[in-house]
């Protein structure tokens, strides 16, 4: 069972070695479901924080949802999942929403952070995605004005599933062996895709349902690393390698 | 019945509206093949060039492709396929092949040339796309050593499809109604695709059947336009629009 | 005649096919004026949401401004003209903004809309840009506090006139035969324009007149698509084609 | 008088301190003839290479086009304009032509040279490019086989006039003061430009004579730099600066 | 001595030809150090407005750093420093700190500015970018609320030093000669470099010392402008050039 | 000792897992040694192919070239070293150079090869490129007419080193703990670099010696990945991930 409930910070929330934070609930499933149930799978401790409630949501209810994201969490085996409850179709970057996600940072202390893309087709997907970024950075500030010991994660990874932006991805990670889990995960959100073919950042592909879009685009994600299925990522900075003769993907 | 078989430029070709131009044998159907069924359904004359004939293939023979290509053209409906004859996996750009191609391209006096992408895996997509641009623009000349007269098409289109290039396409056309035509095409080729997982552009999902890799792919192009299938094109110079309440695709 | 003058949303404003928004009054008939005219002359319901009245120009007035932008309508041919009375050279993208233009966005229903482009030269043209965005998405929201019946528009479209951004078109507008029409309308703001070399976003070229600034602009815009005047546009997503056979826009 | 006629290298050609490389007569002239006109105003030494006759021209013949060249070649005030007798719509690339044309620059000994730039509708156009720019390159190793003492420009400038790619130039050159001169050189080309809407890299702004294309693109990059005419580069190094007091281009 | 105190505009403030502004006591010297030097070499006033008081810090006080800066302004030759004493990490762009910001710059009376880049690790970096810039150009309204008389520079630098985005610099200033002085006036900063390997936008390089890291990065720099030492800064409009003999900076 | 000799396929060729080709004796050095080594280092078989024998060079000879060339393999560790014998300064890419180098490729049967990168001063570094890259797809080909049996590389990495373009390396290596023998290896070719502040692809940086040039370009590349020295590289194709918490390179 999973602790989804906590509308504020709870100090006594478990570490993570990585978080993922994003605007609604269904969005971290939707963007990088199968990296999370990954990651898990080979031994780490996740977590997924939810900034808003979903409360104006034309399908479902804020208390539907929920029930939907506790399903979710444990099907994807994270740690913790918590709401910063914060106003849906209402996010702001601001000092004191700052102040309150660096919280939530400081209590899951996470090495690495999951992000949405700085662009999106919901306003609350592009203030996410700053009002995150900042929050890691400022959660590192011993002069901070919130509670917890600072903290910095070391890493931020912007999910680019689903964005139509000319970008390449900086990586992406090969999720073949969990893609079941991540469409499991989705599936639990039945009050908002049940019968539809879009939702979220999902765009239609004519009438194809929107579980089936899902998975076309980990397809096509997937084929950029020559697998069935994975998730695509972007990073401000550069790529380290070790060694080039395990670099996989062929490219002639 | 189409007609497939000079190796040299024919006087007597038909013109055609579009023409295709590409390497090999099968390019044509994997990158426009929709496409191609689409304007022939709208009463368009279409028509392809094959610059060589596959001959150093590793599977199938130039006899057995040949075949192959006849089979397809007729599903396509194309009113003439043509064969330049030129070296497989040995496609030159030089003042004799530019002469050679302008010669069909003025014995096919098409309006629009379907031609591949700049950049290409395979060395002879790259020469191609560069041997069919420069030969439309020659044909044009009225002082060219070369048979027919003068004809310069006035657009040329790049196919993107496969293209791993972080390039937005200039559009995309909706083949949602042809998609099974263009398999039926792409099928034809089965001495080059069947039991394989990759093959020209078109790189590997872990143990995807190429042909399902084929559709994965048009069901990603079509999310672009919001249909189900589509097909990628860039063009250098920008879209006209004349009405602006009737471009499509929600961007909301 | 126009009606240019609600300081707040007005339940009883027209319903419109296209509307465009835009920070100060000008801004609408330098940036696109010639497709606004063009569309209506095809028969669209067009109309135009200014966010601010102009109060902190340096020249003229409020009251001024109001005149020449009820003129400029008319010339159009503009449904309607509204004004959101947002303060000039301190527009804000706040939940209250966002939900006050959201409501002008339910009253005209429009299916289409054009808003500046993401940069600009003023900061309230940023602004408005992302402030439209966010509005035109939030109407859209049936749990949306705000006045009217939910409605999302399918499109928007990003003016790029005088930007100098490495930014190509998505797509131009053929305004040739509505440009002397859109200079009629650019004309009306005399307390603006006259005697002047550059405003708004037009730099200046030397001592050129902003009249032959806007000019030569056009014709730019319109070599791109071969025609003497055009308007640019930007979209997010990808343009849609039918018919690869009348694209026009010679590339060869 | 210039001197305009060597088909082949002249080991008696004057140094200069520029050089422009173009495919065709009129070329250079379109491309950057203002420039052209205002270093030599300068007082500095311009030379032009032209690279074929253009006897490959619908229009006029080499003889004429070499009559209108010396002629243009006068009104630029350029020192010496040399024609290297490459086949017109059939440059090559080659160990044969990188050595002619390295020999010309080890004549003209030019401290700065103006090529076409990368890409281009007229394959000559793009070829030139690059066959220039190795010539300039190898011109410089002591064990070329060419005649002429070893000599590297310092500084190569693609010329970006008419370019439709999105690329920003590197800088643009205030031309004001030569507009009448470049007008009155490229009118030089009546045999090619009289009662034409288009030629060369210029494409057609609907029936806008090609002479007012010319000078409306060149206003409109005249506007990049707030001046009433330019001329547009490229470069692949950076811009040094020395004083960022006299940069001058209002930026804000 | 420089007159680093007053933490509002200060009417009686000496108008400068160059003003840098940046948001913590250190940055100006980190990006620009070098550029700072030498405009003032060249007889220019220069000026540095440091946006908050570096409270926030986890090494050393706002008094302490204070001190600091007055040590490295006097290095730097500024006539004047100033510190707008907006809060450290709580940076907002609001039209609140745009007037109180564009007082400063009406009392300055830049010709040109220099601001940090859009980008940045730090969110106060990001934000500092934004709020200059509005208030560079807010302050040259007539009618706007703020002390001083309307003054709106003609030029925005963004200073690039440290940025690891793909952006090629606009320019790169030559700072050599200034080195030395960038360096000393870098050391002022004890309380907040000694020791360290990193800090601000300058990453590590492994245990390299942060003082050898950003004389790598101005080594870098230089390098692209072919000499030892240099700084780069991006402009959003284009450069102009008035003798091309005279650009410097090999190519070939 | 190397085996350094061979201008043709040699059938008795060591196999290794990975080939760097570059056009001149010393590019590879200055490319991508210091990631040689390390490989070698990790037990990995390394070779080197130098397409030409530096004939053309301004200083020293083929003769004491190829005798520097030894000694930095045998420091570099590398199994075997050729070259093709094409001619300096004069490299192309016709069927029968692509069909000389697949055979040398036949003869490495490489997983990894690095190239250069597609731009550079040098045209051979340009020609360089496409040839290995068009070698490698080709040999390959069964039916190909080359020596060896049919082997394509997975993989083909660009060495990004010097390169200015505005081009994110897809990674850098970590050549920290080999940087030392990246610097030895480039000191074996005095004849070329003792006294010379630039040379190849190396721009000079003022008066700084071309060693410390070499220095200083990979401490840059090592901050990108936060270590003291780095090689940068490009891939065509996308980054594949496993573990998103192992990749390192702080981004906050």
């Amino acid at each position: 069972m999973t602790d989804n409930d906590a509308p504020s910070p709870d100090p006594l929330a478990p570490p993570v070695d990585l978080l993922a934070i994003a605007a609604h609930r269904d969005d971290v499933e939707l963007l990088c479901g199968g990296t999370m149930a990954r990651m898990a799978a080979q031994g780490y401790r996740t977590g997924i924080l939810d900034l808003t409630a979903g409360e104006r949501g034309t399908d479902g209810s804020a208390q539907l949802r929920g029930e939907e994201s506790d399903a979710a969490a444990v099907i994807l085996g994270v740690t913790a999942r918590r709401n910063a409850g914060l106003p849906d179709a209402g996010l702001q970057n601001t000092p004191e929403t700052r102040q309150l996600i660096a919280g939530f940072v400081r209590a899951f202390r996470p090495r690495v952070v999951i992000i949405p893309f700085m662009n999106g087709r919901h306003p609350d997907h592009r203030i996410a995605s700053q009002l995150a970024y900042d929050a890691c950075f400022l959660a590192g500030l011993a002069k901070l004005d919130a509670p917890g010991a600072p903290h910095r994660p070391e890493k931020i990874l912007y999910a680019l599933t689903y964005r139509e932006d000319a970008i390449k991805p900086s990586f992406v990670v090969d999720i073949t062996d969990f893609m079941e889990t991540k469409m499991k995960a989705v599936h639990c959100y039945s009050s908002q895709f049940d019968g539809k073919t879009w939702g979220g950042e999902v765009f239609p592909g004519g009438d194809r349902p929107l579980y089936d879009q899902v998975r076309m685009h980990a397809a096509r994600y997937g084929s950029l690393i020559r697998t069935e299925y994975g998730e695509p990522f972007h990073i401000a900075e550069t790529m380290r390698v070790d060694d080039v003769l395990t670099l996989g993907v062929r490219s002639i």
